[in-house]
């Protein structure tokens, strides 16, 4: 089976990287850009189990996430 | 208006730090999992357009995705 998450910075928390794609974004003539988050996603196929969606979200604990400063949302396919 | 752009590497594009999460989580016990491949992915917050969806396109094209390694989808809110 196949799953995916979604990794992305809690509101509030400074995204400089973001900051610098706005930036970059608005010095190629794309002025509309007012705002960039970046997040990042993992596409993950893994052995189907009765429980995949609590092993998922044990996974982004554990791992896949930094729940301090990110939060994340699975998506089983 | 808001808009995600999501960045994924191409199929056969090889995907060194997918393979490291795979084994991160393989060594933390989920053994179910076989396969990662990471991605990234903007919220970008703009002002609306007419040609919002082609000035997107074009602002992966230049600035937000590599196309030799990569492919973009364009999805707005």
């Amino acid at each position: 089976m196949r799953a995916k998450v979604y990794v992305t910075l809690k509101p509030g928390v400074h995204d400089p990287a973001g900051k610098a794609v706005v930036g970059g974004l608005n010095h190629l003539g794309f002025d509309e850009v007012k705002g960039v988050r970046i997040g990042k996603f993992f596409e993950i196929e893994l052995d189907e189990g009765p429980d995949a969606e609590a092993r998922l979200k044990a996974m982004c604990e554990k791992l896949l996430a930094n729940t301090v400063i990110e939060r994340y949302r699975v998506e089983i396919a």
